[in-house]
Order: structure tokens, then sequence, then C-alpha cells
């Protein structure tokens, strides 16, 4: 299933060049990631008082067709990837107005305990939370 | 005593009217802060391990001349006042050719226990800290 | 009359002490300015695309009680001068859940020449926009 | 040839996890970019004043041991490919005390007519910008 967030590009996130500075789009991907885990019940914030981190481990960006101040854009995600160790999501931005692709991007992520940083499996040890990632990636 | 700072504008802080994004100096602000504290002998890190943090409860910036990609500013920072409890610096912003204003500003800080964000005064709780910044002051 | 602007804290707005950083409190006005703007039929990209500039010559900020990734916020804006040739905004956010302070804060701009960084008064040169400022602080 | 360039790790740079947020690495990249092309001749803002601009294509990162406010890093940059149309470069940032690895990580840049934006092919029309390029890569 694909998720969607919708954007409005701030005056801030563009750069001398006219354009989205090309750092601020890994900056969306998590904005949307966040979202995408909202949709599937499980909020980050929620994860994080439960012990949970998910930092990334690798990320990812295509560079397409800039936007700039004031446009509109949905970010598109998706799981590619579950096991309940790692997870990697697909991102594609596209204009709202005609859905061409913006930049197409990336992440992998680990699940940590926020307190010794050490990796957790989820299937394992939250089951909970493994089987509202697996059936976001299977539907 | 004046603290100086250099420093070389990053493309990112960049926006598309050309010039550095407003919001971009109160973050140099905080860099000087930084800079000045460890050439007061008090790095900032250094406290934080101690278990103080030093929160800012005011910051202003007055916008003169704005700079842009690659030109190299001087934060001045001077302090304005210091209690123990709070304690007041002053910025000037400068181009490092001309000595032309960039910006002006000030900020005020408190200090507060890292585990209970209480207040501390440190005049008596940390007269090592206090005779440092009292000196920063005076010199 | 009091412009309203919903917001949710990002992830990334958040510093080493928890909370948000300082310095992304000045981004949530001009983001709140953005929308004010467009609320009163005068969107800043439009003001833009006509040539007309609204630089921030000063800016403050009061911090009162911090928030945190995933908050929900509101930033009200008030229009608090307008004379056609500089305007002054006052901002107050708000958490959504109980209406309880986080900052307070202001800012003050004035209009240029988007070719000549040139100062333009509004009412001799663009009475049209001059009115809708003047009716969204009297209103 | 690998390209140094030593940096301090910001306050601001942080988020609640403790750790420098991810994003801004790929802002470090650019520094040390930036940086690169200073040392072989090349400023980046002389490029811009000269008619060219070098947008980011693609932009990779991954993520091995995290760095936290006052670390100090350094990025190490190497040319991996370059035709005068397309340039590919890694980065390798690592702590400066034991020079232990904090993220490693790519990018790839055309050049375009800061006009136009059409692409520019360096060998053909700039053959002193594509010797420098050039040499920054064999040596």
């Amino acid at each position: 299933m694909i998720y969607k967030y919708d954007r409005v590009v701030k005056y801030y996130e563009t750069d001398r060049m006219g354009v989205v500075h090309h750092s601020n789009y890994i900056r969306w991907f998590e904005e949307a990631r966040v979202e995408f885990m909202r949709d599937i019940g499980l909020p980050y914030s929620h994860m994080e008082d439960e012990g949970i981190m998910v930092p990334v481990v690798t990320v990812e960006c295509k560079y397409k067709n800039p936007v700039t101040f004031d446009d509109e854009v949905i970010v598109n995600t998706r799981v590619r990837k579950f096991n309940g160790i790692v997870i990697e999501l697909e991102y594609e931005v596209v204009r709202a107005d005609d859905g061409s692709i913006v930049v197409t991007g990336a992440s992998s992520h680990c699940f940590v305990d926020a307190k010794t940083f050490k990796p957790l499996n989820l299937k394992r040890e939250r089951a909970d939370m493994y089987d509202k990632f697996l059936k976001a990636m299977e539907d």
C-alpha cells in the first residue's frame, strides 16, 4: 500500500538557487515516515515512549525536478522490505498539481532499544508492532 | 571584553531571496555563545556533562545588511548582564572584509538543573562557574 | 483579528535538550506569516511574482514552555502596526491540547522592490495591497 | 587525492535522540564539496558568478556511528568519477579524535547554465575548469 503525505514548501526550505535545498527532501522523507507510522497505528512518538527507536541506517535521494516556495507536493511512501529487524521504505515526491516527479528516494532503518541502543527483533520482542509493519508491506 | 567568532556562510543557509535566511543568525548567535563559553573555560558540553543547561529565555535580532554564500563574517559577543541567575549576551555580526554591520542581537538565558529543569543560582551552587562568567563581563 | 495556523512539531526540529530548538520558532513565525498573507488574499508567492519582497527588519521571541516532537501547536498572528511602509506582527504559539503558551514573539518588516531592494510605500504604489493589510489590522 | 575538511558539531544539529540529525550529514557533504572546490582553485561562488551551477543529481549516506554536540569530525572528499558532464564525489566523515567512521556517502552532480538550467559540457565549454577537476581526480 502507498501512504500519502501532503506538504507545502516553506520559504526557509529554499536556497539561493531559487529552489528547495536538496537536504530538505531527506527531512520530508522523515515527515512522511512519521505520518506513515501514525497511519498504521504505530505513532513514532508512541514507539519512543515504549523505549524503541528507529534510527536511519541508509538514505538515498535522486533529484528529478525542483520545486520552490509554496508549491504543494505529495510524498508517497511504501514499505519495500520488512523482516522485524530491518525496514526499508521507498519515497516518491510528486507535485500536487500535475503529478510530475520531484524526487525519489529510500531509507533503511533498524529497531533499537532506546536505552542500550542495541538492535531489537520486533518479531520476537514486540509481535504487536511486527504485525502492523508486516500488514503495511503486504496490503 | 568582546569575544570574536569567525564564520563563513554556508550555501544551505541562503534562501531564494539570495541571502542568508533570517532564522540562521539566531543559530550563529548560539555558535558564538558556545565559542565564548569555551574561551572563558566553560565549554557548554562540559556544563551539560556537569548537569547544567543554559536554555534561551529571550532572543532578538535586528537585520541591517544581508550577507550571502561564502561571505566571511565575525560574530562579536559581549556579556551585557550576569548575576548568577540570568545571563544576557549581546551580538554583533560584521562582515570580515569591511567591518560593516550585518545584524545585531541579544539573548538572555537562565541556568537550570539538567534533570529537574529547575533554575540554579550559580553564585550559590557553582561559585567556580560564577567567577568565570563574572570575569568575562568585567574584563 | 487573530489569524490561526496549525502545526505539528517535526522530529528534526528538536535538539538534544529534548525539545524544539529555539531557532525554529522564528521559522514557525514565518510559516504563520505566509498563511496570514494567504488568508487576507495576498499570498506571499504572489507578492514576489509582482516584484515585491517583504524582508524581516527585526524579530524577537520569548520562550515560555517548550514543546517536543509530535506536539500540536497553534500560532496566533495579529497585525500590531501597519502604515504602508512598515508592518509589525505579533505571534503567540500555544499548545493545541490545553492552550498554554509556548512562546510569544514579534517581527517587523518593510516592503521593497524585488529588483532594486529599495523601500516601497504600499499606500502610494499598491493601494490594493495597502487596503488588505489595513483591513487585517482593523478587523 | 583526498581533500580534508574539519568541522565541529553544532548544538542545533542534534536532535532529541541526542545525536546529529541524519539530514545534516548531507549538508556537511555540501560544505566539504565547497571547500574541495576552493582547494582546487574553483570556488563555487566564483563558478556561480561565471554563470555555472552544479546541482545535486543524487545523494546517498550510510550511517555508522553517531556523533553529537561539540564532537570534532573530518570530512574526507574524493572525486570518484569526472567526465566534464558529470562529477561524482565520495565522502567519509570520521571522528577527529580516533579516526573512527561516522558516516560514508556520495553525491553526483551535473553542470548547468545558471540562466537556462541546460546541461554544460565543461570539456568543450570551459576547458580551464575541466582541467582542474580532472587533476583533482587523478592526483
